[in-house]
């Protein structure tokens, strides 16, 4: 039984779903993990990890939308607004959805549906810099 | 210390809540696995895992009735509509809620709230075969 | 590898954000544990486990007053009403957050971001005594 935890970086340029199912794929197969669990832990409280529908950008771009409307930027009962009118959405937005997801691994391959992706969902409008932890815990080959 | 997966699946015929609490613990059983946790992780993106009330139908009905509210079918804003009204709204109540749940088992049983059971959230109205991978890390007796 | 369950109990007494971070690290350095996983489940549906920003009480002022209003207390069509008209409101907030988290733990440290706190989310108005459930899993020293 092994652990291993490796760092994903990614910069963030606009609000919405960035994939990166391929990334921590190549992470579990460079370690040659064949059976267990991987958890994708995102280090940040303005940005999340979901899975979503990965075949369609519509689908994103409705995801985005909905979002926008819920956790509106000027509401007027925000207090917390030092760092810009899109901080506190961020926070709620990410209360609303997940800092990590946890993947069952078999064979080798993550036991993702057909059109579950893995995505960073950044809640900001600026540019980014943003670090995932990919810890992978099971049988290697 | 053993890693083991097992499939469940169920058919949907409706929008709403569908409790798989005793499903996953006779897999739990049938394994023996004494000490560790248990993943339920559901391989779709129209439809949830969530941990919910589960002794009153009325907790349940309410439930159902807000994420129609508040992700309302016809939206006019949504453009992802090939696969009908539910569509778009389904993908967006399953980011708004969970793809899998993590639960601590000891002496041979999840460690579950009084009130606590494990449902499928079904986002789609029609029939539909979904599959859940139930993934337990830990003794075994 | 080590597997071990350690209880974590809380008093409640308002609505809102209580944070456990510093309790959660103390479990694990109480068990030597280096090179694992932590997850931190709460065994209630009438409040969550999430991870927020945990600097500035501000933010934490803006979650809840935004839950406030997306889940109101006195929406008409709810049912669930016999433990009193936050209870309801209670479980649609709880399925909206999360009732665990799991966190990466490296050199016995857990890998929160420099603003992540893990806090308990009450969503009841009394006081009410709470359940979390601290599992590690991974490596001693």
């Amino acid at each position: 039984m092994h652990i291993h935890h490796e760092q994903l970086e990614l910069r963030t340029n606009r609000k919405g779903l960035y994939e990166i199912t391929h990334e921590v794929q190549s992470k579990i197969d460079r370690r040659g993990l064949l059976n267990g669990i991987v958890t994708v832990f995102v280090q940040h409280t303005s940005c999340s990890i979901v899975i979503m529908e990965n075949a369609d950008l519509s689908a994103r771009h409705d995801l985005e939308e909905f979002f926008d409307r819920l956790v509106p930027e000027d509401a007027d009962y925000f207090t917390h607004g030092s760092e810009g009118s899109d901080d506190m959405p961020s926070h709620i937005r990410m209360v609303l959805t997940r800092t990590s997801e946890t993947i069952p691994i078999v064979d080798g391959r993550m036991q993702l549906g057909t059109w579950q992706g893995i995505f960073l969902f950044e809640h900001r409008r600026g540019s980014h810099h943003r670090k995932i932890l990919i810890t992978t815990i099971g049988e290697r080959q």
